[in-house]
């Protein structure tokens, strides 16, 4: 089990979790979710008290990739989290199931959110992964703005068109000074299930080569690989296989990256005083 | 040139656009901006006169994949379109280049795409492509409730992630009464450019397949192919090859597509009276 690695720790502003690890990105489709997904099942099979907030409330894809269509109880107006593969889960998919599109209006946008923090008996967690919603628009400010946030992962494929969007969101997080835990190049290359050869469907290397211009930490590539999509299609995030499986193992070496990164940006960052220059 | 193939055209929203064609997905990164800068190519290869609203204010990526990015002028409060491979160009990339995210409030985009549509001087156009953001949100909802939109297309990847969401958008549109031109399958299988061979990176059929179970005319299936990639990275549209390019020939094959179906739904609707049953 995880023990916490420094004394002074800011307020924790949702009991009992002692890590928010926002999952963003500048553009929808890079696999966000697929990370967001897989980190959680790799925290969880590593030992850890791991959750997983589905903020993309236009586009809950979490009921999917993890296999489960419930709808959740609340005891005292207080939501009891469904709990799947030892991952204590919310979405709105839970709650609005279907394909009727919710198209709703700011604010109550920004209500909704906050009732998956705060209404939500999370319990004891070491890591409450949120999966936000792609892009930087005011949701992703009002959740990041009014959570306590460890640090943020920024997924991406290695196209110009995902890294132009990809730096965006390290600028936004930058700006509500959100520690970047790191940057991940998903869709990295494929290997054709053919002849074996390595294709660079989006290009490759741009992940490392941003992460490295924007000094921010390079968290690894992942392979664009249908073992991946078919497990999330399928609701068996690849992280079920054991780490003889290489696409798992990739994310279990993610998985235990981040948990050193957010160790390493809780010291960095200390007690939150600002210092301006 | 296009001639009207109609006479009662309900009251034209814009001044001089014949038709306002709505480029949407449920998610993000499936290639709507792909799709709708070279359906915009297409139609100016092919003749017409043709705009590119790029109202994903969050990502604009239409700058990149044009390559064009200069700052439009504005004579008399009215802003001039910039024009590139005879596609006249609006897109918030264009007034905000750079890395810094635009973090802005619901009312603030909406009323910057109101002036995008109405205060930008878009002259006589066949068709004007609106590339909507991802998503089924309010922006979209409120870009297509105050414009008369001819017709809707919806882009997705043959995965159960992104037919999930693609089936939210098509019954958005239906909400708002807008006509679905049609569903495209982007990224629909990959050749290998090693052997050959051909792979289903994201499965396959599953855009025709929802098409029918909706009752949506499918617009066709469109490879996932790196020269589409790095023709949009470039900013070197593959539409701009000839039709010997096979990925430029299913362009051009659903471009004339799109003016069949325009035509289409427009006399299906007809006056616009509302029938209940």
């Amino acid at each position: 089990m995880a023990t916490q690695p420094h004394g002074e720790q800011p307020q924790l502003p949702i009991p009992g979790v002692q890590h928010l690890i926002a999952v963003g990105s500048g553009k929808g489709g890079v696999g966000k979710t697929t990370v967001a997904v897989n980190l959680a099942v790799a925290l969880a099979g590593l030992g850890y008290k791991a959750g997983l907030l589905d903020a993309d409330v236009y586009g809950p894809n979490v009921p999917l990739m993890m296999g489960i269509q419930e709808t959740p109880h609340a005891v005292d107006d207080i939501i009891q989290p469904l709990e799947q593969y030892g991952v204590r889960l919310m979405s709105m998919g839970f709650l609005s199931p279907g394909d009727k599109p919710l198209v709703w209006r700011g604010p109550m946008l920004h209500s909704v959110i906050q009732q998956f923090l705060r209404r939500v008996n999370w319990g004891e967690l070491d890591y409450l992964i949120i999966d936000l919603p792609p892009g930087t628009g005011d949701v992703q400010l009002s959740l990041i703005q009014t959570a306590s946030i460890s640090g943020a992962i920024v997924v991406t494929t290695p196209s110009d068109v995902s890294l132009e969007d990809a730096r965006k969101a390290v600028n936004m997080f930058g700006q509500v000074r959100v520690p970047i835990l790191g940057m991940v190049e998903n869709m990295s290359y494929l290997t054709c299930p053919h002849c074996h050869e390595r294709i660079d469907v989006f290009s490759t290397g741009g992940g490392r080569r941003t992460a490295e211009q924007m000094g921010v930490y390079f968290l690894g590539e992942l392979a664009l690989d249908p073992a991946v999509r078919i497990g999330g299609d399928s609701g068996n995030p690849i992280t079920l296989k054991d780490s003889g499986d290489p696409h798992a193992a990739a994310y279990f070496q993610m998985a235990r990256d981040v948990v050193r990164r957010v160790a390493e940006v809780g010291q960095e960052s200390g007690p939150s005083i600002e210092v301006t220059d």
